[in-house]
């Protein structure tokens, strides 16, 4: 039996810990050889692959990122991609394929799966923990705990200079970064993409703040929205003298409005990158390695079309389209929830 | 309405993050007021009280330990103890007790609710994450990333000496701390209380482990023990000249086998307070918070002779009684699982 | 004999440690007593005062931040600024004064002790380290090990993703931070105000570290130029749809341009304020601590208008005007040695 | 030219650093080729070699430990150690060594220097900050970063249970860890071997702490001794049931005399192997990469028998012997200086 696994989308900590995890215990106990496939699903595509093996995989534990490199690649908008994938694999002689990644990678995993008989096993992998199929993916406890350190750094320089600091944080679609992070970072405003933000009330948040001689800290997500805020975001795109284009994010444009409506200084940080890199946290290592362990079981046991996901303590097995069926986002009674630490 | 708190047992990451939450919530939206009782049980026994109110809780979720101290004090052992309690509770005019705490503290809430009426809301503590009623307490996280990073940083020491190096992790009866972070760190023998070890399967790994030029880390719970190893530990204790009583733990004692049997250089290391000390990690400050809110709430709507509990990412209400049943231990299968990574 | 203490300009780690210091042996050594004053020079401009003993400073050592509050005010550009100061400090009965603070708050007491005779000492601070006076700041110990620490985990993300990192570090005048972060985060490039750079050479070694299959990381301090570069970014200013002014960072610039020249996918992570908050490192906390410790001995022994330095591991007594007398940049030579790293 | 590698003596953050530098700078400027001696002095001895090149050096910057494997063979008590090592040498075409070690190895390189006509350059190691001849040597800071970690962190457990801690940190001959760590964690007594302690002097601090209400951190090195403690240390000893001999560090002995003296419950973490381990701080990054830059500029000039030294921010040359002359241990007004701190 060999089995293919590769790692597609952007990158997060714990890939590298379902990748040794799948291997050890494929090899081990299953006897199985593997095919690392580079770069998401350009590596099939194209033929691309790295050796996998025990020594391969040795010390990969606590390192970030993927050692199989990502894309995010579609082969169904290549030309001819599906026939070249097909082919590819039939080459390699791989008869199974652990599929890392979100909702487009497990996209095309489920339609290979269903429309050409590909057997694959997926693993959900989003940094935002947005998918609704599983209650935690590997990466979000990390970036978490980054961006909580970094919110416990800021309110220090925040109280000596009795400034606004607002913080950027990831999450596109869903706030789950911001909740966790602002909830733990003792944020006083939290802001997130599923409900969009009156700046007044914001401002309210912080003149509260200050009038109890505190200064305050602001957490919004990267997707956030001012009440009638497409608009503004969008004018709010400039070019600069190379003709690149800038788009301002909500963090900058949202200290902007605060300084100008309360009069006080406000600064943004925008923590970008560093919240996917680096080594995972323990939470991760193990969420992860526990995937990975139970994605190879699934090959084991013919369950092809499914994903492993975690209900609890457990790891289940879902079909893979229920990862990309919905968003899985803050629901509205969970953010009311921490509203009682704003101000 | 006026609740009182106390926290009970050994400190743990998170318990302030609790208090924070109670007083936040149950001031701003109820409009309770706090007592909180100093020294866990002892508090209330000897009518020792702590102003607890917005401001004395302020900046105290990042902080480890209680603000309220903590003690082991039964009051069912101590003379005429349930009387003094319920005089002191009616003296400071509490008509509500939420008891943060584990098995014993949360056991004497058992009782004085259900013999003697008084109104209580446990909220479940306990580093070891050894509670049947809950997926998870607060503390748990945070002892597994210390404990995993002290494994990081002893790998490349073991590594540049080719030792073996024994890691002493907290865990009387239970072994969750033992196989996360031995997990997320890497381990290359993980022992735990629930089984029984044989000295020389683990002189295999050992010896297997540095067969692939690799050196090996064992990973042992306090409470583990070698096959007919009771005997074994009781004789081990020794006085020093002082007549102070000295218990080789098994780490120790281990490290000594390994050495014996093996001919390989071996040292322990026992990682002690520094597992239960210091800021919480952005997850238990999380959960410690959301318990804090779902206990106020539970006082709120009457709910006595419950405590909070995690399942899954749902903060939901148990029997008090319910999390001192039974110890929640490591299931046979869940041990097994992690053997892959063995040697 | 009574001692004002003010804290003025940015925060940075350390700032509590040098008080605390001051005040636990001043007090209990020589029977001092203390004023503190608020938010730097306006504390005394305005008579805005703290209590300042032994209970005020106790648990301030691990923390960030100035228990004063800091500002950029400077006296003698207020109005009757310098005749306020004095009555100020006259009326709360202060004999000496120990001023924290960096170029323009030394420069103040500098002058306020030349030319009106105040009873200063000086403790240096520059999170940039570029006072000439003394070996180290406190402050930039702790600034480098955050930006190391986020260079740390950015190779791994660029490395999923073969892509570029430009990591913006502080250092408007001076590259000592991004000198020292990148050698010990391992960057390929690292640009510093001190030397002007050629983008093309950026562009040559970007090219040479993807050309040995790994993904570069280029560390640029905030004031770093390229070649003819004023006008450039200049020219980068633009206004969003509100009107704020948005300038594009030489970070965001560069990456720009990486992309434009080399074809490569190119990311920017600021690090901003995160680098000067925040719990300080081992190294600050001792080297601030021994900064307030000989600065209350100077005011003992009646060293006025000096300043405390390091030299080697000596504390020593300098002439405060000398802090402000030239910018200590990174020689040539210094960048010179860590070019064999680049590419 | 081919220049020879080797790190002796116990493990240390940085060496890796050094290692990197070394080669990087080596082969790139000057074109040297190198062998890679396994295991110290070991290594010449039985001709055993690791391959050395840039490749292999790619990585290693930030990880603990050396690559190169260490022991303390000295070959001097070898039979016919010091012409098998010569033997050795001129086997593999060695044309001069770089030794990175600390007091024996050093002293081993001065001797074949001297004696044998060995062209070497040392690089001094020692985590204890010990060597007199330079003002730090890496792994020094690492070592006090993470106990002072660990100290922040016993402070909540202390304060919670209103116990004393007694933290054991590294430093047999030497106090500076106990030193910079106690100050920077701010430790309530800090004991040192330089200093006998009075074990009613050490209470009556512990007392004092309690008397502010607050809890007592002990720091105290491995190699304090209370005075008249010889003889008690000694009878310490005891042999468990299998025969293994077990001492009392003088950590747990302190908190033994601490409870019977004081009455007041006393704990000892002993924090051993994980001050050496693991990643090392930027610090000690960047000195042992200076370390490492110099080393191979010294081969370059011919300087034989010169060592690499750290004086202020400049890395000079001193002679070998010179690391081995007497041992930097604390100066006593230096000790005298944190006392301010104490109870």
């Amino acid at each position: 039996m060999r089995v293919g696994v590769l790692t597609g989308g952007g990158d997060c900590p714990g890939l590298n810990a379902v990748i040794r995890a799948v291997v050890r215990k494929g090899v081990q106990e299953y006897g199985y050889e593997f095919t690392g496939f580079r770069d998401g699903w350009r590596g099939p595509l194209q033929g691309r692959t790295v050796r996998l093996d025990i020594p391969a995989v040795r010390g990969i534990l606590p390192r970030g990122g993927t050692m199989l490199g990502s894309s995010r690649t579609n082969p169904f908008k290549e030309p001819d991609g599906v026939r070249r994938i097909l082919d590819n694999l039939s080459g390699e002689g791989v008869d199974a394929l652990i599929v890392i990644g979100g909702e487009d990678t497990l996209g095309v995993a489920a339609r290979l799966s269903r429309e050409h008989g590909v057997r694959c096993v997926g693993v959900p992998k989003t940094i935002d923990n947005d998918l609704s199929a599983t209650d935690y993916t590997f990466g979000f406890d990390t970036a978490v705990g980054i961006a909580t350190e970094a919110i416990d750094r800021l309110h220090t320089t925040a109280e000596s200079h009795m400034r606004v600091l607002v913080v950027e944080v990831m999450g596109r679609h869903a706030g789950w970064i911001a909740l966790h992070s602002g909830l733990a970072g003792g944020a006083n405003v939290i802001l997130i993409p599923e409900q969009r933000f009156d700046v007044d009330q914001v401002c309210g948040w912080v003149e509260s703040r200050f009038r109890a001689s505190y200064a305050p800290i602001v957490v919004v997500a990267e997707g956030a929205m001012p009440r009638d805020g497409d608009l503004v975001l969008k004018n709010a795109a400039a070019r600069d003298s190379f003709g690149h284009v800038r788009l301002s994010g909500v963090g900058e444009w949202l200290a902007g409005e605060i300084e100008r409506r309360t009069g006080k200084e406000a600064r943004t940080t925008v923590l970008g990158h560093i919240q996917r890199g680096g080594t995972p946290s323990a939470f991760d290592r193990w969420l992860a390695t526990r995937f990975g362990l139970h994605a190879v079981s699934a090959v084991r046991e013919g369950e092809f079309g499914m994903m492993v996901a975690l209900r609890g303590t457990d790891v289940v097995r879902v079909p893979i389209a229920s990862a990309t069926e919905r968003l899985k986002t803050v629901p509205v009674e969970r953010y009311e929830e921490v509203k009682v630490f704003f101000g």
